[in-house]
């Protein structure tokens, strides 16, 4: 996440590295150096976070020097790290994942269980406007927002580090975003996460069954009973899951079986459909914090069959021993329920 | 949880049940009757919690009647739901899981990946002072609770419809913490949750590999180089793990190879320890909220090995949607750290 303290003043963090767990075998990254985070959240690890002044946000217009240096952008007339832009991707000057090996002796880690953090950490600051998410200035800012989505997936396929591209957006402090100005960020792992690897197996095991797309049977069944639905379009379906892990829960699905987001060519119809649900969700629940994330195909080759779809997860209720401890999420709120108030 | 509301006031909630996920497979608990909880975490989807007065408080001695009946206590003198207790086990109002098939028909849900939430809910009151949870008592009352633990674990392994007991606390509104008086919770899972099933892979596969015990030999290589220890006795080891996935996350295990939580036998030895590190944990990170749950040997007949444990996480920085979305942990705190910090 970028912060606002010039660069020269901060201590050169250690470089984030990945742990492997021995019981599990998941991999957890150590990035040490994102206690120094000007806006942590939780406020206790880190400083107490200074009130973020509009005049003194690093991702608005006017501000591009605060910013390492952008990746791209969408902005007309041309130019680099200067206003103009709609859409603008940068380096995250915190990373997680970097993209080499940045301290002398850094390989020497990748034994034990431990390996450098390799990979990409991106900001995509969606809006020029500190007070204003996409949907909120409309449809074609989204669709401007999906496209540089899509663009980076497809720039990160050629990256032999990167085996899985993961996109979100957290919303408000509940949900851990750190600065208030809109922005998603991009995570390329060097791993297929264990939520993308879980699901993978899943798809797989229906595929074995000759049951098909699983995602495409869920579509089917959601659609005939009609209960689960929120909103539709002609190629888009937005629905609460039968199995929804929180309240409200929404994923956002081509009805079309198509594996990887980023083959998606409906950019306007989603686009339209994502504004339609985002400023529902804003007005029915009070503009919650959520989180949404991106789930699809992985960039290596990858044998199991897939459906690439977008999940919103509001943050209404605080997880605990169970989920945490265990794995087991208690929903208070039937998707049935959720559907209804969302619809 | 218990509540403040007397139970006659109340509507009759839906009886929770367990929903499938179709693609990964995996259990969600349904419980929308605790959406009515006097005082639910997160604070938007329930009516606002009401000032948690001392005089109300449903879990002080003297106000047994609040409650639903006990299942059992540590009472000197003899009595039922009368003032006396140290310890005292009781369903939870708002239970998640529930003994029998509570409405009629709700047994014909059990199919297309719906079922009854057979099993147990209970709350642990492990002490009767309302603002000192009992490591702030002392060891004695800390080793009252652990017997209380091992109490349920061993009655509920007469249950058929019980596979496993987790049992956790919560500590502080941000671990999800509904009720100020220190309590803990009991989970009669009618499935090995998933996480469980994950660590009883990771033994099955160390073992098959002929490398023993996969814990054992992670206290082991703990002990050997020092500096992840936090605290030890005779029988027992504190430390941080190497790939924890929060900051501060500490393991207390048995140094001994030992399957079970209830079949430990030198409680007084992890009393005092546990209230050690209990309250060397509120002195360095100033009171954190936190969550611990114990894990342990399913009920059932289970041919992987295992190897219990108890895990303690403090909860000072918010999961977003890298966390909840792809099940990668960011850890901003080195755990060699972490374990210099606590020692």
């Amino acid at each position: 996440m970028p912060g606002t303290v010039p660069e020269k003043t901060q201590a050169q963090p250690p470089a984030p590295e990945l742990r492997r767990d021995p019981i599990t075998g998941e991999w957890v990254i150590l990035a040490a150096g994102r206690s120094v985070r000007p806006h942590a959240p939780g406020g206790r690890v880190s400083a107490p976070a200074p009130e973020e002044l509009l005049d003194q946000c690093p991702l608005c217009p006017g501000r591009e020097e605060l910013t390492p240096p952008e990746i791209c952008a969408v902005r007309e007339g041309g130019g680099r790290d200067c206003p103009g832009w709609s859409v603008r991707t940068l380096p995250n000057k915190f990373p997680i994942l970097v993209s080499g090996a940045p301290h002398a002796g850094s390989e020497k880690i990748a034994s034990n269980g431990r390996r450098p953090a390799l990979g990409s950490s991106e900001v995509i600051v969606d809006t020029p406007l500190h007070n204003k998410p996409p949907w909120e200035i409309g449809a074609p800012q989204v669709k401007e927002m999906l496209e540089m989505y899509q663009e980076r997936i497809r720039a990160l396929k050629n990256q032999s580090r990167t085996s899985y591209v993961h996109i979100i957006r957290n919303h408000g402090r509940g949900a851990a975003s750190s600065l208030e100005h809109p922005h998603s960020q991009l995570f390329g792992l060097p791993f297929v996460p264990p939520d993308i690897d879980s699901e993978l197996d899943g798809f797989a095991a229906a595929s074995a069954d000759k049951a098909g797309c699983i995602l495409c049977r869920m579509i089917g069944e959601v659609e005939e009973k009609g209960e689960l639905v929120v909103m539709e379009s002609e190629s888009f379906l937005v629905f609460c899951p039968f199995a929804s892990r929180l309240p409200y829960e929404a994923w956002i699905v081509p009805r079309s079986h198509q594996p990887g987001f980023e083959e998606c060519t409906k950019l306007d119809e989603l686009a339209d459909l994502f504004t339609s649900f985002m400023l529902r969700l804003k007005k029915r629940l009070d503009d919650p914090p959520f989180n949404y994330w991106i789930h699809t195909y992985p960039l290596k080759d990858e044998s199991r069959p897939y459906h690439w779809h977008i999940e919103v997860l509001p943050r209404l209720t605080t997880p605990g021993g169970l989920e945490l401890g265990a794995g087991v999420w208690v929903n208070i709120v039937a998707p049935e329920q959720a559907a209804a108030e969302l619809r």
